[in-house]
C-alpha cells in the first residue's frame, strides 16, 4: 500500500479526479489481497477505483468475495456476478455514485483492454479518460525499508540456489535435470512460485530465452541460468553463467566483458543519473568493444517489485532519474562471433550515495571456475 | 495450428481481411513458438497478422528473433527493437504493404490495450477495426485427435499426482507440505510448469482459492485441490476433495452432491446440446436442493487447451452447441450452511455420441474414505 503521500502527489500531478487500476499487479499492490485468478483469466476483473477526494473501492467477482473481504485493506468492496454483469458497467455505476462522471478519470492504457476501453468510454460519454500508466509505475517505483528487505532476502535467496545449482552442475546431466535441481533448491529457500527458469548448456546458450530440454552438459560447456521466483508479492530476478569443468579462454574473456559492463553499470548507478544516461555508459563501452547490439540488448536493466519488469526501464529514451530506494536489475547481454550470448544480471539497491549490490555471493571468476 | 478449412470458415463467417492475434495463447497456437516472456513481460508484444489472401507475419521482439525462426510454422519474420521502435506501428507498415489499410481488419479486443488499440486507429484512420476474439475462439474449441491425447494425458498425469498427495495425506502436515508434494508429483509425472495450486484444509475449505499456507490438517478434515498444469502448450484443470482420516458425515453429504451435480453435466453433455442448456441442468438440480448459487457458481465449466478458462464457457448465455472434440471442465462448488465450500472437476472430452471422462481414476466414494 503506497504511502497517503505518493498519492497526494499523483493527484496533483496529474489533475485527474480518480484513477482505476485494473493490472494484477497494481489492484494487488493496492489492496494487498492477491486475486491471483486474474493472471490466469484475465476476463474475470479485478480493479480498483481511487478517488482524490474520496475513499477507494475494491470492485471484484462475487466468487472472491471472501478472501477479498478478508485480505483487502480497501474496505468498500462491491461484486459482480462473471457472466450476468458487467465490471465495467459496475464502475461506471461507482463513479457516478461519486458524482465523477464528468471528472477526469485515470486508466491503465497499456492494460486495461480495448473492449473495457470502449465499453468505459460509453459508460461515461462526458468523462475525460486518460493513461495513467507512468504515474501509477512512479508509485511503486521506489521501495520503502520493507520492501527493499522482502527484494534482498528474495534475491539472495535465489543466488543461493543459482550457486547451489552450479556447484552440482557436472558434464552428463541434461539440462532438464539442472531445472529440475534449480527449482527446487527456489522453493527450500522460500519461493513461492517459480515465475522463469531460463537454463542451457552446450550450444544452447545461442538462445537468449532458453526453455530446458533433453542436452546434456559436457566438459568446458557454459551453463546459463536467468531466472526469477515470487516471494509473497515481489519478483526476484538473477542472471548468471557458470561454466561445467574448466571454462575454455574464449567463454572466460567473454563472459568476463559482461561482468565488466554490468559493473560499469553498478559503479555508475547513483541517485540523480537518468535511466537513459546509463544506458549510454553500456553504449559507450560496448561500442568501444565493438560489442554494442541494440537488437539483443535494447535496455540494460529495470525496477524490480510487485513486477517483474518495472518502471524504470534503463533504455535509451527514459529520462527518469535514479533516486534513493529503487530496486533495479541490471543486465548486458552480448552475441560473440561464434553466435554465442553472454549474460549476467544483478540486482542493485540505490543508496544515498550510490547504489549496494543484493544479490552477489561471490564474483565472475569464482562462478566460472566453481567446478 | 488450425486447419485450413477452419481458417476458411473464420474469413467467410466474418468478412475480415486479415486478423490480428496478439494474445500469448493464440500467437503461440497460431506459429507454435513459444515467446514466453510476453506474460511476463506483455509490453514486448508478439503479434501474428493473418490475412484472408496472403500469407501470415509474425511480428517480435529483435530479442526473439533467433527462437522464432527456429520454432515459428510463419516463415514470414518482422522485427522491431523494444524501446525504440513500435510493434504496432510495424503492424501497420505490413497491412499497408499487403494493401489491407483500407479493409476490415480483426483485433483480439479483450486483449488488445487501449493503447495499442488507439495507435493502431491511428496508424490505419481507413480501417475497420473490429473485435474478432469470438471467431479466434471458435478455431481452437474443437480439439484434433493429437490435442486430445495430449490434454487426455496431462489430464491423467494431474489426477495421478492428486491421488497421490491424497494417499500420503495425513493428521499434521501443513498446507505448505501437502502442497509441495502436489507440484513434486507433478513435475514427477510430467509437468513443465504448474500453473495453478490451491490447496486447502479444515477451516479454509471456506476459501474458494485458496493458496497453501501454515494450517495443519487435523483427523475429519477436507483436504480441497484444485490444480493445473502446462504439459507443453496444453493445460490441465482439476479440482478434487479427499478426508484426513474418516470423514464426518456432514462432509462425505455435501461432497456427494457437487459430484452428482457434476456426474449430471457429464451425463447431458453431447453434441447439439447448448452451453447455456448444461448450465440450465446444473441450475434446475442446484435450486431442487437449495444449493443454487451463481455468486459462487456463475459457469459450470469450461473449454480447456492452450488457455486455461477457453471457449465455450458453460454459463447461463451462451449459445454455443458442443460438438466432438471439445474438451471442456465441468465443475461445480456449492457452500454448505457451514460456510464451507465443496467443489468438485472433471474434464470430459465431447464425442460422436455423447462424452467421454478423462479424469476419474477413482470414484468421489474412494476419494473421500481413501486414507
Amino acid at each position: 500500500m503506497p504511502a497517503r503521500e505518493r498519492m497526494v502527489e499523483l493527484f496533483k500531478e496529474t489533475g485527474l479526479h480518480a484513477f482505476v487500476a485494473h493490472s494484477y499487479v497494481n489492484v494487488s499492490y493496492l489492496t494487498q489481497a492477491n486475486i491471483f485468478t486474474q493472471r490466469l483469466i484475465p476476463d474475470r476483473l479485478a480493479c480498483v477505483l481511487w478517488p482524490a477526494e474520496s475513499d477507494p473501492v475494491f470492485i471484484v467477482c462475487s466468487i472472491e468475495e471472501v478472501a477479498a473481504r478478508r485480505d483487502s485493506l480497501i474496505e468498500d468492496i462491491r461484486t459482480y456476478v462473471e457472466h450476468k454483469e458487467s465490471p465495467i458497467h459496475l464502475l461506471g455505476e461507482v463513479i457516478r455514485e461519486r458524482k465523477l462522471q464528468k471528472g477526469r478519470i485515470g486508466i491503465e492504457e497499456n492494460v486495461m483492454t480495448a473492449r473495457h476501453y470502449k465499453e468505459l468510454s460509453s459508460e461515461l460519454p462526458h468523462a475525460k479518460i486518460t493513461g495513467c500508466d507512468r504515474a501509477l509505475a512512479r508509485i511503486r517505483m521506489v521501495k520503502d525499508g520493507g520492501e527493499v528487505e522482502l527484494l534482498k532476502s528474495a534475491i539472495l535467496a535465489t543466488d543461493a540456489a543459482i550457486s547451489a545449482t552450479c556447484e552440482n552442475a557436472a558434464a552428463g546431466m541434461s539440462e532438464r535435470q539442472l531445472a529440475k535441481q534449480l527449482r527446487e533448491f527456489l522453493y527450500e529457500k522460500g519461493a513461492d512460485e517459480v515465475s522463469h527458469l531460463i537454463l542451457s548448456v552446450g550450444e544452447n546458450i545461442r538462445d537468449v530465452h532458453h526453455l530446458p530440454g533433453d542436452l546434456e552438459a559436457k566438459a568446458g560447456d557454459l551453463l546459463h541460468i536467468d531466472v526469477g521466483g515470487k516471494f509473497g508479492n515481489y519478483f526476484s530476478d538473477l542472471g548468471r553463467m557458470s561454466a561445467i569443468g574448466e571454462p575454455t579462454p574464449d567463454h572466460m574473456e567473454n563472459y568476463h566483458l559482461v561482468w565488466k559492463a554490468v559493473q560499469k553499470l553498478v559503479d555508475e548507478a547513483k541517485p540523480g543519473i537518468c535511466a537513459k544516461d546509463l544506458y549510454a555508459v553500456y553504449k559507450r563501452d560496448a561500442l568501444n568493444h565493438h560489442l554494442f547490439d541494440e537488437r539483443l540488448c535494447p535496455h540494460v536493466g529495470h525496477g524490480l517489485g510487485v513486477e517483474l519488469h518495472e518502471h524504470p526501464i534503463l533504455e535509451p529514451a527514459n529520462e527518469e532519474q535514479l533516486c534513493p530506494g529503487m530496486v533495479l536489475a541490471v543486465e548486458v547481454a552480448h552475441r560473440s562471433s561464434n553466435g554465442f550470448v553472454y549474460h549476467t544480471e544483478d540486482i542493485i539497491h540505490i543508496t544515498a550515495d550510490g547504489s549496494e549490490v543484493l544479490s552477489r555471493s561471490r564474483d565472475w571468476r569464482q562462478l566460472l571456475i566453481s567446478q
